[in-house]
């Protein structure tokens, strides 16, 4: 079994990759037969359909210009295919999972609604169902992407060239990742944060009222957002780990033990999507409560995975001789991954749920006004860094020392395998979430609606603690990018490098890294201000020419409104975005410039890549943390806690709500592919620098 | 004059901290000699003083016994005098300068009030030169006491012992002044915020209305954080900046050398004395404007400095020989700390003035509600983050260009020697603050409190001035208090020592250390939250207790508030001003366990010490920017703009201040003295780690 994994082993993982694809269409299928309900649901369904489809169509032609300027530059500077045809293959692949993810999202929607007609565990399974399908393709589109661009280029017998141009898929793929973060992230908070506010707080209508011109867009906004944006967004971190971990294993001087080396994680990779869907599977026949049962369908995903590793990993690496680590140290390494992912999951849940004191807290300090509910929130944000960096170090350690570099990018590839299942937990958010949305415009029976609130209070946690895995896993996986960037700056080199903290190059270079997330955030969060504004100008212009849409006279013009965010996002996404590019080339060009007057080296672009890393992993989690916290103390309020809606304990609490969702919507998770960039970015530019 | 300085250098620095106390000595007696106003205004004063002292009491007898404590532990663990009498030195000078300081101010405020019915001059003059007696203690009190330290310890001739000890003064000094930035930061704000809420949000009181009964505690507040925590932190900033270089002049092998390096720093130390004195007259002496003659001030002082440092340099470093930098480098390093302060206080300026776009870019975010103020504050803290940043980094560039790490050392004691007339600028802030609520308590007549009003702007746009530069050069001294640990370090083990970013330890400890400012902040911004609420509830049950006191009839029991703030301030400040403690200790025993198991090792607490830097001086930077920006975003709407005084974009503007007022006040100042207790310690246990 050991030479057939070996040398099969790679094409055993496409089979597997085709196999969860194979399951997505299944469930395609699946739901596109389920009834879409009365015309009035269409209705609303195909207006929702409508601006995410615009949203996407303008978005991907945006990004496209600039995907082919940069293969142009990449092609002019390479001279070879590989490296450009790998990041249009990246790109490509990074905008079909969120493409197709998106589409189904917005048809599994109104099912969604239509579903909680009949029950809530009907209704529950549509709408995860809905998300599976993103979270299969995923992780199936990325194996498989990188999977057969590997076998493509390393025909010729050319490993080592094969990896270096994965560097381009990496690329394109994160690139991709940063602006549909970007773009969906500012489009679905400017829409939100622009509908409450003219909405709720100017003319007392409630969340998903039809009067709202804002309505429409709100809703598409949930799935460009965290459906389309999130997809791109784990697609990029689970191909980049993979690749990562590839360049260790090429560059670790394994010997002979390279082959199983590079075999390995694609195989926890392929072996992951069995888990998946049997995960999917359990959710779909047993019954019970939402929250237990996605529970299960994680625990049981995870538990598949790491029994089918261990004969993997004997197989692998049970003979391997002269290697620095045994076979079951190895697999204690993949192990530790599985852990930790499990570990974020209950730690962010402590942070970000009803049922626990942090948000409580927050709730309480509602009661003395706006102000300390902001101050809650941001204290509570930065506390919910410490328990996961800490799990983050510990994994480090772990890692390290049973398998050295190689083993912490194993674990990191074992956190990413558990994306198939973790993503389905998070695209079912924004499907519930829309769904309710219908069910209210369409003037369903309020039952209906309280379904679904049910599954969309569960699908909030749910996206909260996705948010804290994609962050910390982004953190792990820069780690392996920043091992990559010196492996290959040696080899480049063709000596060893150092970047040692007492070297004022490396200092400086922290510094300037340190402050790409500071700034990006800044950007981000402005542009959502800026994107909100035009929304609310827009909506106070319609109701002042159209008196009759708060009567509900006059139906407004939702597609405005959808038109207005749509540019706007992609306006201000442009800068944020290229931002990690334009940091990397200036501080690499300033780093050429000074090394040729003796001062400043290769060393300060070290120091760079790990400032980033170190203030976007911090900034990434408490922003993430804060935005859920502060939703569910809204939430939780409005069960009647604290004075209930309409107190101003409540008002404090829409607006810690508000502030929020920037935070946990935009630039939080915008931040994961950000500092991704930035290494990927500094790996490719080595050769042109030094 | 080469030999003369060499030899006396130290003794003239003396002197010259001698006649910078006798200054400050002279100031005191002319600000006592001027009138505290009628009977009604001394009722007032007196009780801000007594609450004011009635604090500080009670926090020396706190800080005491934490000393006490340290101080027999460190005589059980080093059974030698001199470092836990440096302890007690730092400890008791770092406490003298913010208690005579405040003692200062207090008896300054009704004297404003007073100077202010004569006249705008005279009113500027009072409240400045109360503020300059603080300048000139915290610069004479830390060139003395590390001056004259330094000379007992070195009198057997045991110059390295001296330096050795000099790290007890300096953690003596750190401790201290976390303790009186926290406690005066948490007490300062939960007055403040409690008088706010209960005050303005709920009875629609104005600021300083008497029938608050948290207005005095809110007086006193000003006192106690922005007079007493600001002494005592830029002291230390001072002393464990002088002493960090003096460590690194000793350690740095200069051969012959070594002597005139050692002398260096307490000559620039004692020149600029010279200047601060010179700059204070300047605007005592002049007419004019209140912020042109406080500015003249300012580049007064740095001038006079520069030019006298010229000579100096070329006296001890004209003729040395086989030093790895010319005398003339090393005066333009000295340069470049009065380039960076001077250009601190510019950006700082910028981003915090009401002339400037960004105060003016939250006013108007304030007009769509709470939430966009809060967003478009917290974005521009973000921003205001990278100009400082990028500039710390040109400055440890050319420092260490022009002469090593001793170069950067200079650079940040030039930095410091500013401190003088800087800090004055900042205590004229509460001084002015207090006159008006003095004014308003006291029913003066309305063009009193005008004057004061101007002068309160003034002072508050100084204020935020001074954080950045206290943050900034926090940071560049971590550095240096860096450089010397390292030296420490490599002679205590004997052989160079490395922090690669390569090597897990230091990313792990890069990651703990990062974590430290983020746990930090989040434990002070709810320990505020925790005391104002402590306040409001105070404040509702008197007023539930006695209706009377909203309509005037009867008097509010203004020492109960005092009483419960103090109570609340020092109970809350003792966590989070032990985690830099804690949180060295731990990494370190649990360096010194893995290391027996060959894992981690000393590097991880290097890293440590670098991510405290790195994101303190990030979050530093952002909090107190954010927290100017809000604070002089209301007052540009209380100007008129926007709506003005009640709009609702004033209800937001408020709100912002609330929330900024723990960011610049509390957390964002108080991490500059704990990245540094984080690195003294580190200093201080290598020899019982290693």
């Amino acid at each position: 079994m050991s030479d057939f994994l070996l040398n099969q082993g790679i094409i055993i993982s496409i089979i597997l990759g085709a196999v969860g694809l194979g399951y997505a269409v299944f469930l395609i299928k699946q739901i596109m037969a389920s009834s879409a309900g009365n015309d009035a649901m269409k209705r609303v369904a195909a207006a929702i359909q409508e601006g995410a489809k615009a949203y996407l169509r303008r978005q991907v032609t945006s990004v496209s210009i600039i995907a082919v300027i940069i293969t142009i530059l990449l092609f002019i500077w390479k001279r070879s295919a590989p490296v450009p045809v790998g990041f249009i293959i990246g790109a490509v692949c990074s905008m079909i999972a969120g493409f197709i993810g998106m589409r189904v999202a917005v048809v599994a929607n109104v099912r969604t609604t239509q579903a909680a007609t009949v029950g809530h565990l009907q209704a529950l399974r549509v709408a995860f169902n809905g998300g599976a399908v993103t979270g299969l393709l995923v992780v199936g589109l990325a194996l498989l992407s990188v999977a057969l661009f590997y076998i493509v280029m390393s025909a010729g017998g050319h490993q080592a060239h094969a990896i270096d141009s994965l560097v381009g898929l990496a690329l394109g793929a994160s690139l991709v990742s940063v602006f549909a973060r970007l773009g969906g992230g500012i489009y679905t908070k400017a829409a939100d944060v622009g509908a409450d506010l003219v909405g709720k707080n100017e003319n007392a209508l409630d969340e998903d009222d039809p009067r709202n011109p804002a309505t429409i867009a709100d809703n598409v906004g949930d799935n460009v957002g965290d459906c389309a944006g999130m997809a791109a967004d784990v697609f990029e971190t689970y191909a980049v780990t993979l690749i990562g971990a590839l360049l260790i294993a090429s560059l670790s001087k394994f010997g002979d033990a390279t082959q199983a080396a590079l075999m390995y994680p694609f195989l926890i990779g392929g072996i992951s999507i069995v888990g998946a869907v049997l995960g999917i599977l359990w959710v779909n026949i047993r019954k019970g409560g939402a929250t237990a049962l996605l529970m299960q369908g994680v625990g049981i995903s995870a538990v598949v995975t790491a029994v089918l590793a261990y004969p993997v990993t004997q197989a692998l690496f049970g003979k391997a001789e002269k290697l620095p680590f045994t076979a079951n140290a190895l697999y204690f390494t993949a192990i530790i991954g599985l852990v930790l992912t499990w570990l974020v999951v209950l730690i962010t849940n402590y942070y970000t749920s009803t049922e626990h004191a942090p948000v409580r807290k927050i709730a309480k300090a509602s009661e003395t006004g706006h102000a300390t509910n902001i101050i809650a929130g941001i204290s509570i944000g930065n506390y919910a860094t410490a328990l996961p960096v800490l799990l983050i170090c510990a994994s480090i350690a772990g890692g390290y020392m049973l398998a050295g570099l190689y083993g912490i990018a194993i674990a990191v590839m074992s956190m990413l395998s558990m994306a198939g299942i973790i993503v389905s937990l998070d695209a079912f958010g924004p499907i519930t979430d829309n769904a309710g949305g219908i069910a209210v415009m369409s003037e369903l029976p309020k039952e209906v609606r309280k379904i679904t609130d049910e599954l969309d209070a569960v699908g909030n946690t749910m996206k909260a603690v996705t948010k804290g895995y994609a962050i910390a896993s982004a953190g792990v996986a820069a780690l392996v990018l920043f091992g990559s960037f010196y492996l290959e700056l040696e080899k480049h080199l063709g000596h060893v490098v150092e970047f040692s903290l007492k070297d004022p190059s490396v200092i400086i270079g922290l510094f300037i890294g340190g402050l790409l997330p500071f700034l990006f955030t800044a950007m981000s969060m402005n542009a959502v201000g800026n994107a909100a504004g035009a929304v609310v100008q827009e909506v106070r212009r319609q109701i002042s020419a159209k008196p009759g849409i708060l009567t509900g006279k006059d139906t407004p013009e939702y597609a405005t409104c959808v038109d207005i965010v749509t540019k706007a996002a992609l306006r201000e996404m442009i800068l944020p975005a290229l931002l990690p590019i334009i940091g990397v080339l200036g501080v690499g060009w300033g780093v050429s410039f000074l090394q040729s007057n003796h001062f400043l080296g290769h060393t300060a672009l070290g120091g760079m890549l790990m400032g980033t890393i170190v203030t976007g992993l911090f900034l990434g989690l408490s922003m993430t943390s804060a935005g859920g916290a502060w939703d569910n103390a809204k939430k939780y309020i409005e069960e009647g806690n604290h004075g209930g809606k309409g107190s101003d304990a409540h008002k404090a609490a829409v607006t810690g709500d508000t502030v929020g969702d920037p935070y946990k919507d935009t630039s939080g998770p915008a931040i994961n592919p950000m500092i991704k960039v930035v290494n990927i970015v500094a790996i490719l530019v080595i050769p042109l620098l030094f």
